[in-house]
């Protein structure tokens, strides 16, 4: 009997302190029972009150209400002043401008800058700052790499802990907003049974601010509402929103707004009754509107057609630019064909001015290397979020058109789709959460640097020791750039496996099915050259972008090297700045990428001895899997490419150790790790 | 009609020119219509007069017998005298040295040294210069990695021109003598019937100077025979072998003798009659001695036994030193375990004093890649025939030990395991047709280098260009060594999965089976440290050596790097005379195999242009799959060993890209190449 109780004693130690990754970024430790003064009880400010209580290790804290009026200070921004040791005041206009004060507060404790005095004030970038979440009714995750959904509908409205941890988690980064549910929607989603299951997620959420979006299927009307139609100029259509958003708003009176896929890849929309986006958001809208909540209708849209479907959002959504409704904002995935490890930003950002804007980023890694791969992916938010679209002179970069600071608008917002699930450590591979991490850093200031954020993510998540943080941080850093080296260098795009997104199929042509699904729509490669030519001799891509950018863009000479095929095709003897063929510059970069892999896992190893064996482990054995898939996309790539190149692989790269035969019969069905 | 003519005479030329390998070394253009003189007329003088006049580009040629009676000139030795352009003379006791001769002469032209005076004359090293098949009578061969047997024993005594393509490759080289069966022999091959398709075989290789030889299964006088008993001492079992020899001998008069394995493995002997083998072998011996046949019987023979596999052998045969027939030959496998790519030498060979022995080299790459790993194999023969066994004092390597300077005995030979079967180019892997090249050419002048022999052989094969020739030969030559690091280096042996001695295996500890045939029981790792102790303190089998070779194994600071395993047990942490640990030289090997394995590949890739394309692919695809099990083989004995020597691998060091339970799962079944 001893010996139970001390086994059961021992299981549950090991348990409690197993490093499952399951705490995030937030490795809090004990406080030192500081005083916390508080404005009043909200449920939200209990919640701030308590975790600084909880882990604050410096003087007292006092919580007030900021009353200045000014109009230009958001609610949700904070200051903090006064010093460590001795005292400091968290002021805002709001109860979550408080509670993301606090979480600042510790987190200048868990990154070492909580020395002295402090003043620091606040606001965020993006009013909106949300994440999607690609779950499906059934449990399932479209491109979810971490497990099943986080939601269980079967057993909600009984709540479980990890709701609450999820919010949690989320207020410590300053995300305020999330869609539950796919864009790809089942409309049951909308109907009473499900809306209580929301409603309890929506109460869960609320004390750290974090609001509930659904995205709804259009054709809602007809499928859960009975009606023969889903028109969304037909009176009992709009009737039928209008009802559904008084019900949900009775259940979750914050609810932020819906979510739409419509008319792009089988979903239904306003165009199936010959009507536009406009009518179909704008009906929406309407529904919402004196709720206060919003429509994100989402850009991502694709005809079968024979014009590059690079254009097809642009063409689509410029002639409505002005139709829309103040509380419509339209989503525009970062690049304009998918997500890719690099692409162009899409041009729409430079282009709509009298519709409102937000931009869609991917956390989970669809297209670069699922769970599997270290790829921090602040350094592609900052890409895009950075880039200067000339819609109003310099200074329109995608960042400031999409958060108001060019050109004012209404609602300001900004979206990721998430990469989250149920196992342990929410996010697949430890490192993932990083992506989660600067998704939320980054929707509240865009001008941190991806450096400032993997150091602040190393410090609460890892260790502060500099011997771990500057190499760690040096290999998140580049890993976004390894990766596109490793798989699709110098612009290449979508050479990816069929439907699973993972490894490479360059040869990728299927007989039946679109065109604009294959790869080999995209490289063009053949024994003239590679590349897509979106010049102006070409599809004329380039001539969605602004000047002086469309000149540049459309020069093969001023292009930059790392889009040079996403808008020219060139010869492979095209000399690059750096004197060496296109042919070769692609062998390099492809063998650059597998050295680089290689390189991470050296890194990782010598660093054994200040991380817990499990995360240690369970991260070397992704850098592994990384390696292989590098090698793997690399041999595949140039094996397939020099069929068309003809052209040795430079006699000094490390040579494939697969013929592209054996290549062909990979693929990730057949690969178990 | 005209235009299937055209196809099939394009096909017919595409087929005549090529590359696949078949010609072997024998790409000999067409002679100039020198005239040649021959002393008579025979079937072994035609063939010689036959090749001269057809690739002989040179003066005119004279055959010539050597009637000088000197007893210690071999009747295989060959003069050519002359100069190459005016008229050279081929003098010979006997048909063969002419036939040896004029090989040796187009060797020359081949090779380039054919210009001005000539003035040579050799002389075999090796009386008997022996391929033994292990080929099955059901045309599959045991340890064959090149196709099926050569033999057609369904379509026997109808011959093939393979037959004679198959002799005259062995002519070339001096080779003289062939077992045509697995020595797990079937009994059948001595019935009437196939005794029939051996005297056809024994017949088309005659003129070549290849005689023939049989594995025979030492229980014949009962499964075929009808007796009751196999006993070597009954007088019946003496009649059916006597009986037995005059058959063979009526069909073929130049019958070699008999190979035979006895009392190992499961074979039948004369222990199982209580009888030894010296029994066995003299009973076989006098059957045959009256027809000039020999007895070749085989040491490798192992009881189960705690005793150290690899002092069986000697334990075996040493009692019966002096108990042998003269037509007896004890053949001896190079190594005392079985074949590895890295043994000490038999101690057999420095051990028994009045028994003849022969040596057995493996050409077949059984434990060394089988035929996708390009390991030439002239430095392991050369290691073994150099070595010192110090039986006479200093001269007595085991080269000269069998070949008789070091004491004369009456019969002289050496065996090679074969490496050929049906397919196309013969051995599997062009470069292993260099293995069996070189076998030849070692067995008639084992005083060639290794690098001399390649030089030889790519001149012959490839092309004398420098720019080949050099890298070409620098691979080959180090193939050897590079196979060592990537498998066992340091004295490891028999780390390979079981059965098909391929990949690694080195965790290999099947629960039933005997002890010897796990990896375990020779590398004995485990945290203390690793090897098998055969010091004096340990199995004592350094006590088989000769002094001082006897000390020097037995001191761990004396003993051969390179063998430090094989004779020592060590600690991780030893320290190795370059002053890295035991554990940080094992990885450096690991590597330094994989990282040449690679740098094989990259100069191939650089010879493309001199190359014809069949062969070229051929040999790239080959080397991928070496550089893969190089991986393969450096991760799974590095990440084993590491859970031993709890080490890390050295950080500089490239690291694996599988965990040891992902590569546990692997091995050749499901590896499809």
């Amino acid at each position: 009997m001893y010996k139970l109780i001390v086994s059961i004693f021992l299981l549950l130690s090991i348990a409690l302190h197993a490093e499952d990754g399951s705490r995030l970024w937030l490795r809090l430790g004990a406080g030192s029972g500081a005083r916390v003064t508080t404005p009043g009880r909200t449920a939200t400010i209990d919640v701030a009150a308590r975790e600084i209580k909880a882990h604050w290790r410096g003087g007292n804290v006092t919580l007030a209400y900021n009353r200045k009026k000014a109009e230009d200070v958001s609610a949700e921004a904070f200051s903090i002043t006064g010093d460590a040791r001795t005292g400091v005041t968290i002021s805002s206009k709001s109860d979550r401008g408080l509670l993301y004060g606090a979480y600042a507060l510790l987190r200048l404790q868990a990154t070492g800058r909580d020395t002295g005095t402090i003043a620091m004030t606040e606001a965020p970038a993006f009013e909106r700052r949300i994440l999607n979440h690609w779950d499906n009714m059934d449990g399932s995750i479209e491109r979810g790499y971490a497990g099943r959904s986080l939601w269980k509908w079967e057993e909600l409205p009984t709540l479980s802990p990890r709701y609450e941890a999820y919010a949690r988690a989320n207020a410590s980064i300053g995300i305020n907003g999330t869609v539950l549910n796919n864009v790809n929607a089942n409309p049951t989603v909308l109907t009473a049974d499900c809306l209580a299951k929301v409603k309890a997620l929506a109460d869960a959420f609320r004390p750290y601010g974090l609001r509930v979006y659904l995205s709804v299927n259009f054709n809602a009307p007809k499928s859960i509402g009975g009606l023969t139609t889903a028109d969304p100029l037909d009176s009992q259509v709009k009737r039928w929103w209008n009802d559904k958003a008084d019900e949900i708003y009775a259940l979750v009176p914050d609810f932020g707004g819906f979510l739409v896929k419509a008319n792009s890849e089988g979903q239904a929309g306003p165009q199936d009754y010959g009507r536009t986006h406009a009518d179909g958001a704008n009906m929406l809208a309407d529904a919402l509107a004196k709720h206060g909540g919003i429509i994100m209708w989402r850009a991502f849209v694709y005809a079968p057609s024979t014009d590059d479907r690079a254009k097809q959002a642009y063409l689509e959504f410029m002639p409505l630019d002005g139709q829309f409704r103040d509380n419509v904002i339209i989503q525009i995935k970062n690049g304009p064909v998918d997500f890719q490890p690099r692409e162009a930003f899409s041009p729409l950002f430079g282009s709509l001015r009298q519709t409102q804007s937000m931009i869609e980023f991917q956390i989970t890694q669809e297209y670069l290397g699922h769970s599997n791969h270290l790829v921090f992916l602040a350094p592609l938010f900052k890409e895009t979020l950075d880039s200067e679209t000339f819609r109003d002179g310099d200074g329109s970069t995608v960042a400031n058109v999409t958060n108001g600071r060019a050109g004012r608008t209404r609602v300001t917002a900004i979206a990721g789709v998430a990469n989250t699930g149920d196992s342990a450590n929410w996010c697949g591979h430890h490192f993932a959460q990083a992506n989660w991490y600067a998704f939320g850093r980054l929707a509240w200031n865009c001008n941190l640097s991806a450096g400032e954020i993997a150091d602040e993510w190393i410090r609460q998540t890892f260790t502060d020791r500099d011997e771990f943080l500057v190499p760690v941080r040096e290999m998140m850093c580049s890993s976004r750039e390894t990766c596109v080296d490793y798989m699709m260098p110098l612009g290449l795009h979508h050479a990816f496996s069929f439907n699973e997104h993972y490894g490479p199929e360059p040869w990728g042509n299927l007989p039946r099915g679109r065109a604009d699904w294959n790869p080999v729509y995209y490289h063009r490669a053949d024994t003239g050259g590679i590349g897509f030519d979106r010049t102006r001799r070409g599809s004329d891509a380039v001539s969605q972008y602004n000047e002086p950018l469309r000149d540049e863009l459309d020069d093969v000479r001023r292009c930059p090297e790392n889009l040079l095929l996403w808008f020219h095709r060139v010869r492979w003897d095209f000399r690059m700045k750096n004197g060496r063929t296109l042919w070769e510059n692609l062998c390099y970069r492809y063998d650059a990428g597998l050295q680089q892999a290689r390189a991470y896992q050296m890194q990782w190893d010598r660093l054994q001895h200040m991380v817990d064996e499990e995360r240690f482990k369970a991260v070397q054995r992704k850098l592994m899997i990384q390696t292989r898939d590098a090698q793997w996309w690399k041999e595949a790539c140039l094996l397939y490419f020099q069929t068309f190149s003809r052209m040795p692989i430079p006699f000094d790269i490390e040579r494939p150790t697969n013929t592209l035969e054996d290549i062909k019969k990979m693929n990730l069905r057949k690969i178990t790790y």
